[in-house]
């Protein structure tokens, strides 16, 4: 027979609250380590089985990292639930999110797909997607850097374009197109993927397919303001975009985007910069399903409204944080650190509450409670040939040094020790080897 | 102003004879690296522009291996052109091959797509298709294993179904359906699937998705014939067998395959087998190059005929060797071992007539070229759980030692330094830290 305190602890657990996760990003991966899981009934609910480490994502795109070193199974944190769902919208009178199924066992949609999970407490951490500022052709022609999909999907491409630039019956004109790679955007992103770009140029390409294609390959950053890096000290700005002009890396400022298609990017002046891989990273936009939800929104952005304590004023219960939630009084950028922060504190309200079965719902307006304060530490960016720059209050710096940061800096409680592992090994794999051209 | 000894080098270098390979897998990839390039002026022409290390090609499946840690890529062998294409005929008569670029720049075909390719000598290593013995759904419903783009689709298959059953919609029917692996074949490949995905589901399973998961697996065999393993020793065969049997791998044998649907598999007798995941591995078939080709061909496999110095007797200057060709007096099975063995000896036979601009046209029987004798060394498979079984002349043994041997037994020269470091770095790291489940 249980003792009177298994049988206690049996019926607290019973009625653990509830706590729905949306997403697996910065956000929601952080929140589901940090919070008491003892305490909570943990859902997890995301179209995405997994997280992407994303400061080195632009590095896979070329084979620096192979995709598997840079991401984390959910089911890695224990004593979870999760579904590999899009939530389509939450009902808060019933307190639930009605999800769709997002397994792809068949490629049709015959099996049934919809269900419903009832929430106590509901985290929202469900991201943005690209911007594409209504641009023609972005989603159909170019490739965003966001998941591990996207990176495959570039590294493919470049591949295939290499190979098609090496087959006998291509014409030049068709060459040139094939060996033109184009950025849109000049944010991290985009200046990283160019970077590595230049880096997989420089130090495998001509090994593999010779120097001719070497020779001919052209690399494009456009940007319609005035300048790379805007959200970077002036100077790093600068050095970047000056060591970027030594290497025939080509920065365009002041340029506005048309229209995309398969054979290029339309300019503002009708001119066409031809490609055949068009990478776009030009900011995020709310996901239809933050779009949808009835609650206030930013009306720039459309991001969902919270308070200072990360929860949704007109819904009891509902906490928003990363890039799909901002405060209007203190409004922050959508960066993974940012992200990560609001997760840390969100977990250390929830285990605060933890032998209350929650934090009370409808008012964290108590004293128990402090708001959310962020603490920007660095921005950092790769700038391809072993330099990196580094932005912070304290320290503006570039070069070789800061690479060494820029590297260390990614041995965090980010990375799993099966990672920290991986990742050196690859990056010693590809400076002994080269990195790896097959296509599959 | 150059020596006479430099023009002359040049000159001999200007009028190389064009050696066209046909393929990469173990006869095409074995024999450019084998033969002399300096003396021939090399073209390789294949879909796939990598060699797979096909014997280590089902642990990728689940993980315990990752793709390209056993694949190189043609081109790190020096010194020949590489073209992603598929041949689609041969013109004897003016001695070129007609291709279709494969690269995959564009999704649809609107590039210009077909090229010709002349040669001196052609060899004809293009491998052999699954075969279906024209089953209906095996090729809409079923999944094969013989290059990297199947194993990555049967892994992605079994992580969705996996996760699919964690979904709180899904009923118990669908359920054991999706839980339900089936691997139509017992020959090698079949047998070895079978016992990795027993591995995965005893030692990572349990872990990530619960122990009801993993008690509502099921795995099964379906095999045609008297056996399993029907070319190993009868002793190794039945081991594999009992092993199975211990296991709850279920082994039929002696069943008839009627027709494979998005459900299970149909048996002669009417049952239906359930699964959502079928592997079909039941030996190989004549690609259609190697059928349309106007040459002799043999009557029940489809393979080209050729001579005992491996040359088509009717086509001078074309050679065919591994999975697409045989010797009707000394029948070989299509395997890996053989494929090399007949790459070495073709390799040496070129080399052999290096000077004098390559092997006589026409006629290999001169005094100076031997036949080629095959050695069998010895059959090997995983079965499972840290166990080998071997079969040569001199020892049939299993288990443990045997799994030493197996895996010491890839310590080739088939297998690059830098894949040499990789394998056995993702063997310690599956067993550290088990294998890695996200999708993408």
């Amino acid at each position: 027979m249980p003792s009177t305190g298994a049988v206690a602890a049996a019926a607290r657990l019973a009625r653990r609250p509830r706590l729905v996760v949306v997403g697996t990003g910065w956000a929601g991966f952080r929140f589901v380590r940090d919070v008491l899981r003892s305490a909570y009934d943990v859902v997890v609910i995301s179209p995405r089985d997994h997280f992407v480490f994303t400061p080195l994502l632009a590095s896979t795109t070329i084979g620096s990292l192979e995709f598997r070193a840079i991401i984390e199974p959910v089911r890695i944190v224990g004593d979870l639930r999760f579904y590999e769902a899009e939530v389509t919208g939450v009902d808060p009178a019933e307190k639930t999110v009605r999800c769709v199924d997002s397994t792809r066992v068949f490629d049709n949609e015959e099996q049934s797909r919809s269900f419903t999970v009832p929430y106590d407490y509901l985290v929202l951490a469900a991201g943005a997607k690209s911007q594409t500022f209504g641009v023609p052709g972005v989603y159909e022609h170019a490739m965003f850097l966001k998941n591990i999909a996207d990176a495959r999907r570039i590294r493919q491409r470049i591949m295939h374009c290499l190979q098609r630039a090496c087959q006998p019956q291509v014409g030049d004109e068709e060459r040139r197109e094939l060996l033109s790679f184009v950025v849109v955007g000049g944010g991290p992103t985009s200046v990283e993927f160019a970077a590595e770009l230049y880096d997989f140029v420089t130090e495998d390409v001509g090994r593999w397919y010779g120097r001719d294609i070497v020779d001919s390959i052209r690399i494009t950053v456009l940007e319609a303001g005035r300048t790379i890096l805007g959200s970077f000290d002036r100077a790093l700005s600068e050095y970047t975009v000056r060591l970027f002009q030594a290497r025939d890396i080509e920065v365009r400022t002041g340029v506005a985007v048309k229209q995309v298609t398969k054979r290029g990017v339309e300019l503002g002046d009708g001119s066409v910069v031809p490609s055949n891989l068009v990478v776009w990273s030009t900011g995020v936009a709310a996901i239809p399903l933050i779009q949808s939800l009835n609650w206030e929104h930013d009306k720039r952005s459309g991001r969902l409204l919270v308070s200072e304590y990360l929860s949704v004023p007109s819904a009891p219960g509902v906490y928003a944080l990363g890039d799909c939630a901002v405060n209007e009084k203190e409004p922050l950028p959508c960066t993974a650190q940012v992200a990560q922060q609001q997760a840390k504190y969100l977990a250390r309200v929830f285990n605060q509450y933890n032998s209350v079965g929650g934090p009370p719902v409808g008012s964290q307006e108590t004293t128990k409670t402090k708001p959310f304060v962020y603490r920007h530490l660095a921005s950092l960016a790769y700038v391809g040939g072993w330099k990196s720059i580094a932005d912070s209050k304290v320290v503006k710096s570039s070069g070789l040094g800061t690479w060494l940061f820029w590297r260390s800096a990614y041995w965090t409680t980010n990375v799993s020790i099966r990672n920290k592992i991986l990742i050196p090994m690859y990056w010693f794999k590809a400076w002994l080897f080269g990195r790896d051209i097959s296509t599959f």
